[in-house]
C-alpha cells in the first residue's frame, strides 16, 4: 500500500474540515472546542515536540517536505494550495498548519510567575510570554480582559513559548492570594506608590504583575500585592513599553 | 484683526503644501528636503518643546483646541477635515500633524550609545530609540540597512523620544573605531562567541551594538567590538525579541 494514498487530500473550501480550521481563527471557537490553530515550521514543530498537535495540514507543495514519521497517517491533511490561503493569517504562508490542544492543566507550581492584567496588544503578549520561557518562569496567567493567548498574532510573538510553559487564564485576584499562601511575594509595577526596583528588598520566589500600557495594573490589584516596583526613568520619556519593561523586570528579579 | 483670519486654510487635495506634506510619507522626499511629519497631540508637543517644528497643520475641528501662542502665525495651517486622512497613517487621526526638522548635528558627546545594525522592524527601531531615552543613554546611532528613523511608523514606537536624544545615521565601521579612540568600550551582542553579561566585565563608558533579529549583528563589526555579550537563556527559548533583548541590556549596562 502506497503511503500516499492513506493521506485525506483536501479540494474544497466547503470540506467541514475546512470550515472548522477557519473557525478556529475566532475566539468563540477555540474556547468552546479548547483548540487552537498555529501555522509556519517552527510553530508545527514545537508543538510537535510538545505532543499538543491534533492535525497536521499541508499543502500539496509542503506535502513531500513533511516529516511524516513523526505524525499518523491519520492526522496528517493535504489541501489544494488554493486553500492555503483560507487557513493563514500571515502574509507569506509557509504551507504547514497544526491544530492542536489547550494547555488545560491548571496546577500552581514553581517559585516565579508573571501575571498579566488586561494587556490587550497581541504583541506585546506574545512577546511577554517568550520572555517569561527564556528568563526561566514557571508560568505566565492572564487576567480578565487580557487577549487570548491563543490568537494568532499572540502564538506568532510568542514563537513556541505556549508550548514552553503553562499559559493559564484565571482571576488575578485569587490568584494573588494563592501565591501569597505559597509564601511567594506577589510584585506590582506602577508608576506611583513604588519602589525602585533596585532598592527593593526581592525573594526569589516571586510573581511579577503588569498590566496594560494605558492604564497600567488595577488600583484594586495594586492594594493586594506584597510590594509595587518601578524601574527608574533616567531620561525624558514618560515609560517604557510594556514588553521592555516586562523583559527587563524579569531578569532583573531573577538575577544571575 | 482677527486672529483667525491670519491663518491659511486649505481645502484642496489639489494645494501645493498637501501634496508636499503627502510626500515627506516617503523616505526619499525626508532624505531629500531633512524634514518628517509627526502627527497626533502628543508628538506635535514633544516637537514644539525641542523646537523641532517649521510647521503645524491641524484640521478645522481641532482648531479651536490649538494652542495658538505657542506657533506663530505663519507656522499654522488650517486644513478640511476631508485632506485629514491624506495625511494620516493611523486609523484613528487626531486632527492635528507638525513638519518637522531631522537633527543634523552628529557631533558625538556623551558615555552611554546604543549601535543599530541593520535593525529592520520600525517598532522594533522606535521602541529602542524609547528604552534608550528612558535608561539615559547619549544618542542612537542607525547603521546601513537599519529603517529610516523618521518612518511614521518608528516615530509612533518611540513616543517622542526623537525629540530627546541624537538620531544618527552612520557607517558603524566608522563609528566603532571612533569611540574607541574616545575610550568608549563597544559591545557587541551574539548568541555565539560571547561572554554572558553576568559575567563580563563591564566599563561605564559604553556603546551597545544590537543586530536584526534575523542575522544579528554582522560579522565584521563583531570583529571589531571590545567585548561580545550575551543574556543567558535560562528556559527553552531560542532567543529574546530584539527590542527586548536590547533593553535588558542597557539597564543592566547602565546599572543603578
Amino acid at each position: 500500500m502506497k503511503r500516499g494514498y492513506e493521506v485525506k487530500f483536501i479540494q474544497s473550501a466547503k470540506n467541514e474540515k475546512v470550515k472548522q480550521w477557519k473557525k478556529l481563527r475566532t475566539k468563540k471557537e477555540r474556547d468552546k472546542t479548547g483548540l487552537f490553530l498555529v501555522e509556519g515550521e517552527h510553530l508545527v514543530y514545537e508543538a510537535k515536540e510538545a505532543d499538543a498537535i491534533v492535525e497536521v495540514i499541508v499543502t500539496e507543495q509542503y506535502y513531500p517536505k513533511l516529516a511524516k514519521s513523526r505524525f499518523s497517517d491519520d492526522q496528517i491533511f493535504m489541501i489544494a494550495s488554493s486553500l492555503e490561503k483560507q487557513l493563514s493569517e500571515t502574509e507569506t504562508p509557509q504551507g504547514i498548519f497544526a491544530v492542536c490542544k489547550q494547555e488545560m492543566d491548571q496546577e500552581v507550581k514553581g517559585t516565579r510567575f508573571l501575571l498579566l492584567d488586561a494587556v490587550q496588544d497581541p504583541g506585546n503578549v506574545g512577546t511577554m510570554i517568550r520572555t517569561a520561557d527564556a528568563a526561566g518562569f514557571d508560568a505566565v496567567v492572564l487576567g480578565h480582559g487580557s487577549v487570548d493567548p491563543y490568537n494568532s498574532k499572540v502564538l506568532r510573538a510568542a514563537q513556541g513559548s505556549h508550548f514552553h510553559l503553562p499559559i493559564i487564564r484565571g482571576h488575578l485576584n485569587e490568584w494573588i492570594d494563592r501565591l501569597k499562601e505559597m509564601n511567594i511575594s506577589v510584585y506590582g509595577t506602577a508608576l506611583q506608590n513604588a519602589v525602585s526596583m533596585y532598592e527593593a528588598k526581592l525573594d526569589s520566589k516571586f510573581a511579577l504583575l503588569v498590566g496594560n500600557e494605558g492604564q497600567g495594573v488595577s488600583e484594586e490589584l495594586l492594594q493586594k500585592t506584597t510590594q509595587n516596583l518601578y524601574i527608574p526613568i533616567f531620561g525624558k520619556s514618560e515609560s517604557l513599553n510594556v514588553s521592555v519593561a516586562a523583559g527587563i523586570f524579569m531578569y532583573y528579579l531573577r538575577g544571575k
